[in-house]
């Protein structure tokens, strides 16, 4: 068959040439891309440069059983952007290491690399260099992100004050949900290797999984509307988690109010088939990828009206705590329910 | 046992505070380091940024039989740091991407940290970033470095000139034939587990194979002499590998002498004992981590007596092709026999 090839037959060096071929390179920045010893990037005068690592790992943080390659790849590549706009940054290169086990083809490799290719036009990052190898398991991915930002300018997840706004992009929980489908279908599928999984329904919480995007759009528009945030984070390991991270490297405590919580109504309908409680969902369910960020009070006019943007509460004083305060007005300490990998 | 402590008792964030603690932070153009979404560069005014990435794999580039995870952490950094001397860049910074298998402790990981961190002082770099993951497999190190190199400074593996002169650092082969020794060595534990290791006479090749050292100190040396080559790559898949490199990047042919090839008396007396010719140790052997490079005639006083810097012969044009000249004169086409993972 012509489109099974293995990689034994074109070899690394083959492999990068065939991946090569299909690299287009956007931004003024990259000096030299792929094919030398190192890239090569003469950043814009007065910018500072971020930089975020970040590993995909089969079995871990995918799995092939319900996701394609293709979207993997293109995930691989969102989620470090996340990172880099969490830091106030426009993204400007990635990066790409990738072991790979011995039962994958070069199809399967140039699919993982259509899904970063789309990804990099989606976000105007140019891939500069990589690294392959074989892997005795199964597909590990590492990207590292480059971003640029005017000197002086990235936000940290440190400068949150009392009083602050806690905004949040988006809706949330959706990511979560679309896993607990993909985990339930595939529970039928090893147990009856003929039934059609059941996805249709699921559109959307299903989307939120596989297929996040880092909310470029929203930095675009903070700079758009003068405003900056005085902490930011993306939101992959779940609301709690991150408003925690926020409040200890801030050195504050913060209010979230349950009801301002953003819901899409399809994460409501499967919560509510899944028996979950939304609120839970909303608070620990991770990989949304949404952006956390905090504004001073004076900001409020300028985004209470923002349609993606919603404002869940406020920074306090440390010696708040940090609390989700319930409808009927009762404060809950928010713990860490973030995902542990080991 | 209290050196014994399961990666699960601490969790991803428990042990990145854990290497957090041990870090250091040396260079000027890190404005922040670990523990945001990304961490912050201010580079020097009028300098490039170059970025490279590498994988090291359990099983495919380390054995931890023999390989002690000390010396595995100061290789990764090595290597990378090797690829920024490559491109006569002085490294800066590095980020690392961690999958872990479930046989590994927090020690284990902290002596892999350990070796990295001696990496980091001893090439003045700052570790700024990382993400550490479960692997289903052994471990995959993915390590990010950046460099910094006047705007314009940056030696490509395209600029040799035909005449320039062809130059290499330190001596080759050894890293090989300490691969062979460990092998063998392998084996014969493999076959009797209570059999005493045979490595004390071997300490030259073994030290050049578990330890390698980016040459840095050539690329100050060079600054200090006036002298920029005209291409530059690392020896990291063997000289017969990189010169084609050079010349196919360049559009040039290329002259070795093999009488010119520097050996280490070590090297030799090993190869002898292995039955393996010392010509094809030292063109195709990888992993020397020496620098191979192309000067100008004109500069050939200059290097003509710099004890650590060998002249191997010169660049041709490309109709000439890319020979080994042997001692009788005869010209015999290079051809790569670098190492393939797949």
């Amino acid at each position: 068959m012509s489109d099974i090839t293995p990689l034994d037959k074109v070899g690394e060096f083959g492999l990068i040439r065939r991946i090569q071929e299909t690299i287009t390179l956007r931004q003024p920045s990259t000096t030299l891309g792929i094919g030398d010893d190192a890239a090569i990037l003469t950043p814009a005068a007065q910018h500072d440069i971020v930089v975020s690592t970040d590993l995909l790992v089969e079995g871990v943080h995918f799995d092939l059983t319900f996701c394609p390659l293709k979207h993997v790849g293109y995930k691989a590549v969102a989620v470090n952007v996340s990172d880099i706009a969490a830091m106030n940054a426009l993204p400007t290169q990635i990066v790409v290491g990738l072991a790979i086990g011995s039962r994958y083809s070069v199809e399967a490799i140039e699919e993982l690399y259509e899904g970063m290719r789309m990804a990099c036009e989606a976000y105007n990052v140019d891939l500069v260099g990589g690294d392959t190898s074989a892997s005795r398991g199964g597909l590990t991915i590492s990207i590292t992100a480059l971003g640029q930002v005017e000197t002086g300018r990235a936000v940290r997840r440190s400068g949150a004050q009392p009083n602050d706004l806690i905004c949040v992009t988006g809706d949330l929980g959706g990511a979560f949900l679309g896993l607990q489908v993909l985990e339930r279908e595939k529970a039928a599928f090893l147990a009856d290797p003929d039934m059609q999984p059941e996805l249709a329904n699921y559109t959307y919480v299903l989307q939120r999984q596989l297929r996040p995007e880092a909310r470029m759009d929203v930095i675009h528009e903070l700079r758009d509307l003068g405003l900056t945030p005085t902490s930011m984070i993306d939101i992959s390991d779940g609301l709690a988690s991150e408003i925690l991270h926020i409040c200890t490297a801030s050195g504050t405590g913060a209010r979230i109010f349950s009801e301002n919580l953003p819901a899409a109504n399809p994460m409501l309908e499967v919560a509510n088939e899944f028996n979950l409680d939304p609120i839970m969902c909303m608070l620990n369910g991770g990989e949304d990828y949404e952006l956390l960020f905090t504004l001073p009070l004076a900001d409020h006019t300028k985004i209470k009206n923002h349609p993606d943007i919603t404002i869940l509460g406020h920074i306090t004083e440390k010696s708040d705590g940090v609390n989700l305060i319930t409808k009927a007005g009762q404060p809950v300490p928010i713990t860490a329910q973030g995902f542990q990998h080991f």
